[in-house]
């Protein structure tokens, strides 16, 4: 019997797909940036079968790539080109396993879509407050294992932070089942802190218990006009002092990447109108959310806006007047990776500093980029609050995107030194995969690569877990 | 040249004790349950001296035990008695190396006092919320390398989620430097993850950087009598949906243990009033803390306390009106402790339960402690919020202490089955330490222990980090 075979039998004619057609979507990331191929796809439909496959790579010396709702930046998910790989698509381990209203936890599996997870929450009165653009289709799998960010991580933190207890497969088909939901442990090293953001690379993560917190009973979104990068930042911080936890994200905008977004949506209704007289410099979004009520959260936001404002720290700031118009605001932001794509793209970069160091890095960088090539245009925004922006180099308007792209290394050069000399990570919330997998080990210590080697030489002794990822 | 001839040259003559009486202090634990034996202690002044003193320990093949405050509950820091480790104190290397504002992060040596952490914070208007009883004297290397808990970790989370990054020399004497000042940085494993509640085995922290905080303009503590757990739980949940992360500490105290506090303290001013008229069950201790103002604060807990006596949750509350009042009721929960002590100390634990189980754990483990021997009394207190009691086993008044020790085995077996039994912890925020490592080790799974010995291998393949320690 032919080894695939032997795979067949272990989990059904159905879970093991190897016709070209049928492999076709698993093989391209999103983004089309890479393509690989592989030997066949599995579709375990629960633990156990997770861990009979990876047993049968062990036997047969299959390396193996975990995948899951295939919406990652960095090609983490794609099978490099030599054929030999099988792909494990976590999508048939979708369930909820428990949500416990008692504990604040909810049990979900691997291959469970974000949004579905959310749902559960909702549908018991509870937030779980991970939120990504693409949270119809990611998983929560796919979330712990590049430890997912987003729009909440200021108030609520990454995915790690989100985390209580996991279910991971090792390499050799062995099931760990550290499933618990307690919010303190100190009972020898937190096994589960290596998995999340290990991007396949030393298990397959089949399940999570996860927190869940008391839902909001009032949200105010606030646009804020404000006339350069550092008076952003102190409006942060004046924010922080104003809100503490009730501030739950604080976004940015550079005026460019703003123009962008209005001028593809202008007569798109609300979300079109030209929502200031006049264009600033950098827009900051923020969200007040609050357990007490709307008006109480209205007023400590005009507040903070007013005081903001008379500091001059701010030109001009929108609130939010209801839930639909906060969505509307964050419509405003969620659409511009959208909008930059449209526009023909961009040299992309996911970049995180001490706070300190932004606008001495957004300035820097601007100015070496001109240097470069007066063509080309940061088109700027994040997620500031938590120090991390979405730098992405496109060009002027009347320029063909390609410009961008044919100065890609230097450009690259020139950001990831500043970022270097700042004190700065490569990558703030994409991860690795194979985009930046090269960069890193050209950043990081040898100390800290030595280190690294070694847990995945310990768990991962073949290195048959997604080879040619982060490590 | 004797072996620790060559540690003094290095060091230099004052940092290398070798004398009975020097030694002393280094070799007992705080509590006075573990008197272990040492070659020396080394006092390193700084990382490159620590790193110096584990290239001579490796040299020579000395195992090395690290200590700060000495403050640890299960005899984590305490050498074995063979007399072959060195005690590496890290008390000289107690630098705050900067408080960055901008960034909210503070890098302090691994030697620095807790409170001298909270001190320094303050001094910039900022809050390190970590707290714990013996602030005073444990130190940051200590908490990290334990994982701290304390009174704010409903809000803030344990040490894990306050550290930012970290400076670690390996066992080869290998230096790290992870002082990364990030809220988000997904490059690879996060190593420090791995070092947090390592208790010494795999490393030793020199030093971190830590999360700050904006200091909160208000502070409102709540004691609230309530008729049995099951009520106190619910106050609980009610107070998350009211207070959201509003809501900084919650803490229960049993009737038993209450009474032993207000005992002692009769007639000791303020602190030692009868505050209810009568005795109650469960009793309640809130904080709420809040950037807005004292008034709204005390208005939303009146609220709160109010609604929870009307749904006959709360029997009666007594609110802080003044700081000075705020802290007079947590002197009374933080007393407890020593309170114990002086009644002639009880069997301790620390256990973690899915928040669930706790009042069936409650009921069940008294049940069974009374079929065992009506004379025992459990004084329990803790965390509630985290799901942590300190389950503390006693014996009622008159009777003396030694007849809860004389049955320690029997009452241990009957806590930590009912622990096992609902999902919980058999340490939630004290560590391994020697006291429960063979605790662990039977209680966790093969696999579990299989992955942690394959970390520990990895890190110290010589086994030289603190061994008899947590694995």
């Amino acid at each position: 019997m032919k080894p695939i075979d032997a795979l067949r039998t272990l989990l059904g004619t159905d879970a093991v797909l190897d016709s070209a057609a049928d492999l076709a979507p698993y093989l391209t990331d999103w983004r089309g940036r890479y393509t690989g191929s592989a030997l066949a796809v599995a579709l375990p439909r629960s633990t156990a079968e997770v861990a009979l496959t990876l047993r049968w790579c062990a036997q047969h010396a299959v390396p193996v790539v975990a995948q899951g709702g295939n919406t990652g930046l960095v090609g983490g998910a794609t099978p490099d080109t030599s054929g030999r790989a099988l792909v494990l698509s976590t999508r048939r381990m979708r369930r909820i396993r428990s949500v416990d209203t008692a504990n604040d936890t909810i049990t979900a599996e691997a291959g469970c879509p974000l949004q579905e997870v959310q749902q559960a929450a909702l549908a018991q009165e509870r937030l779980f407050p991970l939120s990504l653009a693409s949270q119809g289709s990611c998983t929560i799998g796919g979330n712990l294992a590049t430890n997912a960010g987003g729009t909440q991580v200021l108030r609520y933190g990454n995915a790690r932070e989100l985390t209580l207890g996991m279910e991971v497969v090792l390499a050799d088909g062995t099931v760990w089942n550290g499933l618990r939901g307690l919010r303190k442990d100190n009972t020898g090293y937190d096994l589960k802190q290596l998995f999340i953001g290990s991007e396949g690379t030393l298990g397959i993560i089949t399940a999570a218990t996860l927190k869940l917190f008391a839902l909001p009973r009032a949200r105010v979104v606030c646009l804020v006009a404000c006339p350069d990068l550092a008076a952003a930042i102190a409006l942060l911080h004046r924010a922080r002092a104003a809100a503490g936890p009730a501030l739950t994200a604080f976004e940015v905008i550079s005026d460019d990447c703003w123009q962008l977004v209005r001028t593809q949506r202008a007569g798109a209704g609300a979300a079109g109108r030209a929502l200031f007289a006049q264009p600033h410099p950098w827009l900051a979004l923020l969200e007040w959310s609050e357990p007490e009520d709307a008006a109480h959260a209205q007023d400590q936001c005009e507040r903070l806006c007013a005081a903001s404002m008379a500091a001059g720290i701010a030109h001009d700031a929108i609130l939010s007047r209801s839930l639909d118009d906060a969505r509307s605001l964050w419509s405003l932001r969620e659409s511009i990776p959208e909008a930059q794509a449209r526009a023909g793209g961009n040299v992309k970069h996911d970049i995180s500093l001490p706070l300190g160091s932004m606008a001495a890095f957004v300035a820097e960088t601007g100015a070496a980029l001109q240097a470069l090539d007066t063509d080309l245009r940061p088109m700027v925004f994040g997620h500031l609050g938590d120090g991390n922006l979405h730098y992405n180099v496109g060009t002027q308007v009347g320029v063909p995107a390609a410009a961008a792209f044919s100065r890609e290394a230097q450009i690259n050069d020139i950001v990831y030194a500043a970022v270097a000399r700042h004190g700065g990570s490569i990558s703030a919330e994409h991860g690795l995969g194979q985009l930046r997998r090269e960069l890193a080990q050209r950043t990081k210590s040898a100390e800290e690569m030595a280190m690294m080697r070694a847990i995945k030489q310990a768990l991962d002794p073949d290195g048959r877990m997604n080879p040619g990822k982060l490590i």
